[in-house]
C-alpha cells in the first residue's frame, strides 16, 4: 500500500481514478499495452458480481456454456454491419504450431458469429426453442486509448445469447435481461442506472435494437454499464439458424444477446469513490467488515485479541477480516481499509473490552458523524442493520447526485452550456442520425438513451424544433 | 438426442468415447480445428468441479485473480527449458487493430512467465510472502491430434502460482496441492488416482520436480489428471522475483504452479462410463435425480403429476430434474438419462400413487439388481443414502478395476507382455532418462509416476537390473 494521499477528485478526476485502482490493489497494468491484471481484491469483487448475476440468469431459465476463443475470419464477414463495427478492433492469430495458418483466426471480440454457427447446428425444431445460454468469458478488442476496467484490450464479461421462435419472445427476452441488469445495478451495486433504448447510431453492430443501462459517474460523465440487444433475424439469416415450426414450415429464429463486463467495476469506483478512496456497496464488497484490534502492552494484546476473536466469531455470517498486523499502526490500517472501501470498520481496544463495547466507523459517512460505540451484545444484528443502512444510503446519495446533475434545458443554447459544464440533458428528441451527429460535433455529447420510462405527451425537439413524443438523455461519456 | 445405440466399448473404445461425448451433449466440435464447444450439460459438470476445487483452494489460503491472455514472445524465451517445451505449441497474434505488431504476442499456453513478471513487481519483502494466487482461465496449445476434453487447442483449467521464502515451503505447497487434487479426485469424482512424482523426462518444462495424479481409464490406458510443480528458483531467476529477507538481504523466491483442467471430464467419462453411456458421480452430477412420471390417461396424469411435484418438493436439497415431456415415451427418457449418466432415476406411475411408492433405478447397477421400490415417506433420506451408496460403489468398482489391471512383472519380457495387453506395470526402477526412452521405444509405455507411497526396501530395476529403492508405474497413456 502506498501511503501517499490520493490526488483529490476535484483536482484531477482521471488521475484520482488511476491512482485509486492501483493503490487499492484492484488491478495493475500488464506488460502488454492496454491489458490489465485483475488483482485478487478486484477479482473478488468481480466474483461477487458474477455470483449475484449468475443467480439471476439461472432464475430466469438460462444455463452456462463455453464457446471457443478463436473465430474464423470468414465468420465475421457474414453479417455486414457486424464486421464493419468490429473489424478495426480485431486481434488476429496468423501462426499456429509454428506454421502460417491458411485462414487467420480472430480472437473473439464478442461471440454472436460462432454461437450463431453452433445454434444453426443444434436447433432443428420448435421443440428446441428457446435456447437460453450464457457464457462467462474473456474477449479482446484492440482499443487505442485504454483505462483500467473502463476500456482494456482484454476484458471479462458475460455474454448471453438466446434464440426464439417469435419476434415477440425475442423482444421480451431482451427487455427481461435489461431488467435483470437494472435490478442488479440498483439493488446490489447501489448504482442508480437509467434503463433505455439506444439510438440508431449508438446501437450494437448487427442489432435491430439495443437497450442499455446508463450510469452517472462522479465527474458527471455517463457510463454505459450493460447492454441488451434484440438482433432480430439478422444473425439467424447470416448463419442459417432455422427451425421447423408446428406446421412443419422452415422459419428463421429471432435472436438476442446481452452483456455486462468488468467495466462495471469502473462504474462502482466512480459512482461511490471519494478522496479517501473506494467506497464499496456492502452487498458486493469482498470484505464487509474489518476489525482493527488496538493495544499497546502485551497484557492488553491478550485481552483485546480474545474480544476480537469473540466478535469475529459472532460475525461469521459476514465477510470479515481481522487486521492483526503488528508492524503498522492502527492509523495506517484505518487509512488502508478506507482506501480499499471496506463498508464498516470495528475497533476494539482495552476500554472496549472493559465496557463490552465496539467502536464503529462507517465508510459511507466520513468523519465523526459516521462513528459510534455499540455493545458487543447482539453485534451481529447491529452489523447487519448498519450494513443495510450503508447500502441504502449509498444508493440514495448516488441518486441525489445524479438527479441534481440532470437538467432540462429550454433551448439548444442552454443545452450546450449544460453539457459544457458536464451536466446531463434530459430533452425532447426527434430521432435523427444526422442531428445526433451534429450535437456530438458541437458538444462532444452523445445520446445516452431514450429511457424506457417516458413522461408521455409531446414536445419540440431541442435541436430541430420538430414535434416528438420521446425524451432522451444526452451527456459526455466514457 | 440420438436414439442409436453407442458403439460398445469393447468394439471400439475411442469411437464409444467420441459418440458418448457428443450424444450426451457434453461437448461438440467447434468450426476451428481442434477446438471444442462445452455444451451446457458439460459446463455444468465443470462448474461443479470448479466449485468444489475452489472451496479447497480457498480453505488452504489461496485467492483468485486474472492475468492476461496475451504474453509478449520475449517472455517465453527467458526460461530456457520452458520455451523449448512450449514453442512448438504456440498460437501467435501478429496483427492487432489492423496493423502488424512490433512484437508478436502469444496466446498463453500456461502463465508462469507473465505471472512471474507481475510477482517481481509486487513482491518486495519477506512480509509480502507467501503469495498464493490461482486463476480459472482458458489456455491454448497448438496440438496436432486432438480429442474432445482430452486434448484440445483451447482448454479450460485453473492454474495456481505461488511464491515462497524458502525451498521447504515451496515443496510443502507443491505437495499440499497434489494432496488437494488427490482428495478431490477420489472423494468427489470417485476416480481412484495414484499420486506420485514424474521422472526427469516427463516433468513440466521449467520445473525442478513435477508431481502428478495418474488415473486408469476403462481401456486401461493411463491419464495424467492433474499436476503440481515445484519450480525451484528457475522462474524467480528468469523474472527477477526477489525479496528482502529479515536481515535485509536480497533473496530469490521459490515458486510453484499447479493445474487441473477440463481434461478431468475425460477422466470421469472413461473411468465410469459403460455401454449405455455416462455414469456420473453423485457429488458432481449436474442432475443427481431425474423423475420420470408415467401415465396414459388424462386422469392418471393429474394424479401422477401431483405426486411427482410432491416428491420433487421433498427433494429440494438435491439437483432434481422432472422430465415431463409428453412427446416421447418413458422408455426413450430412460435411455436418454442413462446416456447422460444421471445417478438415480425415480419413476412414479398410477400404481405408485396408489401404493404411495416410488420406483428407483440406480445408474451404477444396470438391470434388475439396481431397481427397487421405496415408500414416498422419507424419500429425501432414502435418496440421500442411495446417492451416498452410489458414490462409494463407483469408487470401489473403479479401484477394483484399476488394481486388477496393475501387474508386477518379474522380468522385462513379462513387462512387455503386460504392456502389450494394455495393463499397467508396477516395478522397481532405477531412474535413467536413457532407459526410460528405450522402454518407450520398445513398448510405447511411459513412466507414469514414482508413487508417493513406496513399499520400502530394495529391489532390482526391471530394465537395468541395478539395485534401487524406488518403484514406478509404467503404462501406455493418453
Amino acid at each position: 500500500m502506498d501511503e501517499k494521499k490520493l490526488t483529490p477528485k476535484a483536482e484531477n478526476y482521471s488521475e484520482w481514478y488511476n491512482q485509486l485502482v492501483q493503490r487499492a490493489e484492484l488491478a495493475d497494468y500488464a506488460p502488454v499495452r492496454g491489458c490489465m491484471v485483475v488483482r485478487p481484491y478486484g477479482w473478488s469483487l468481480w466474483e461477487n458480481i458474477q455470483a449475484t448475476l449468475d443467480q439471476r440468469f439461472k432464475a430466469t431459465g438460462h444455463v452456462n456454456a463455453a464457446f471457443p476463443l478463436f473465430i474464423p475470419m470468414s465468420f465475421m464477414e457474414k453479417e455486414k454491419e457486424h464486421v464493419e463495427g468490429f473489424s478495426p478492433e480485431l486481434a488476429v492469430v496468423t501462426i499456429g504450431g509454428g506454421s502460417e495458418l491458411e485462414e487467420p483466426l480472430i480472437v473473439r471480440p464478442t461471440s454472436e458469429t460462432i454461437i450463431g454457427h453452433m445454434y444453426a447446428k443444434w436447433i432443428q425444431s420448435y421443440r428446441d426453442l428457446p435456447v437460453l445460454i450464457n457464457q462467462w468469458a474473456n474477449v479482446v478488442r484492440w482499443e487505442m486509448r485504454t483505462r483500467l476496467f473502463l476500456r482494456t484490450l482484454e476484458f471479462y464479461w458475460q455474454e448471453g445469447h438466446t434464440a426464439h421462435a417469435t419476434a415477440e419472445e425475442a423482444e421480451a427476452e431482451t427487455l427481461q435481461m435489461l431488467d435483470v441488469y437494472t435490478d442488479f445495478a440498483i439493488n446490489e451495486a447501489a448504482v442508480p442506472v437509467i434503463p433505455g433504448c439506444k439510438s440508431e447510431s449508438e446501437k450494437f453492430a448487427g442489432a435491430v435494437r439495443s437497450y442499455t443501462i446508463e450510469a452517472m459517474m462522479g465527474d458527471k460523465k455517463a457510463l454505459q454499464a450493460g447492454t441488451s440487444h434484440n438482433l432480430g433475424q439478422n444473425f439467424a439469416k447470416a448463419f442459417d439458424i432455422q427451425y421447423l415450426d408446428e406446421n412443419n414450415t422452415l422459419q428463421y429464429c429471432w435472436t438476442t444477446s446481452w452483456g455486462l463486463s468488468t467495466r462495471f467495476i469502473g462504474a462502482i469506483i466512480m459512482t461511490h469513490g471519494d478522496d479517501q478512496g473506494l467506497v464499496l456497496p456492502p452487498r458486493l464488497a469482498p470484505i464487509q467488515v474489518v476489525i482493527v484490534p488496538i493495544f499497546r502492552k502485551d497484557e492488553e494484546q491478550t485481552l483485546v485479541m480474545a474480544a476480537v476473536e469473540r466478535v469475529k466469531h459472532e460475525l461469521s455470517a459476514f465477510r470479515v477480516k481481522v487486521d492483526d498486523r503488528t508492524e503498522v499502526t492502527p492509523g495506517f490500517k484505518f487509512n488502508e481499509w478506507e482506501l480499499r472501501g471496506v463498508p464498516l470498520r470495528l475497533e476494539i481496544g482495552p476500554k472496549d473490552v472493559a465496557n463490552h463495547t465496539v467502536a464503529l466507523a462507517r465508510r459511507d459517512i466520513p468523519g465523526r458523524e459516521g462513528k459510534s460505540f455499540v455493545s458487543q451484545e447482539g453485534i451481529a444484528d447491529t452489523v447487519s442493520s448498519i450494513l443495510e443502512a450503508i447500502q441504502i444510503n449509498m444508493l440514495v446519495k448516488a441518486t441525489q447526485f445524479r438527479d441534481e446533475n440532470i437538467h432540462q434545458p429550454q433551448n439548444y443554447e442552454e443545452f450546450k452550456e449544460i453539457i459544457a459544464a458536464d451536466g446531463w440533458c434530459y430533452v425532447w428528441w426527434k430521432q435523427s442520425v444526422e442531428n445526433e451527429a451534429r450535437v456530438k460535433e458541437d458538444t462532444r455529447a452523445t445520446l445516452r438513451c431514450l429511457p424506457l420510462e417516458q413522461p408521455g405527451g409531446k414536445g419540440r425537439c431541442i435541436f430541430s424544433g420538430e414535434e416528438t413524443t420521446e425524451k432522451a438523455y444526452f451527456a459526455r461519456a466514457y
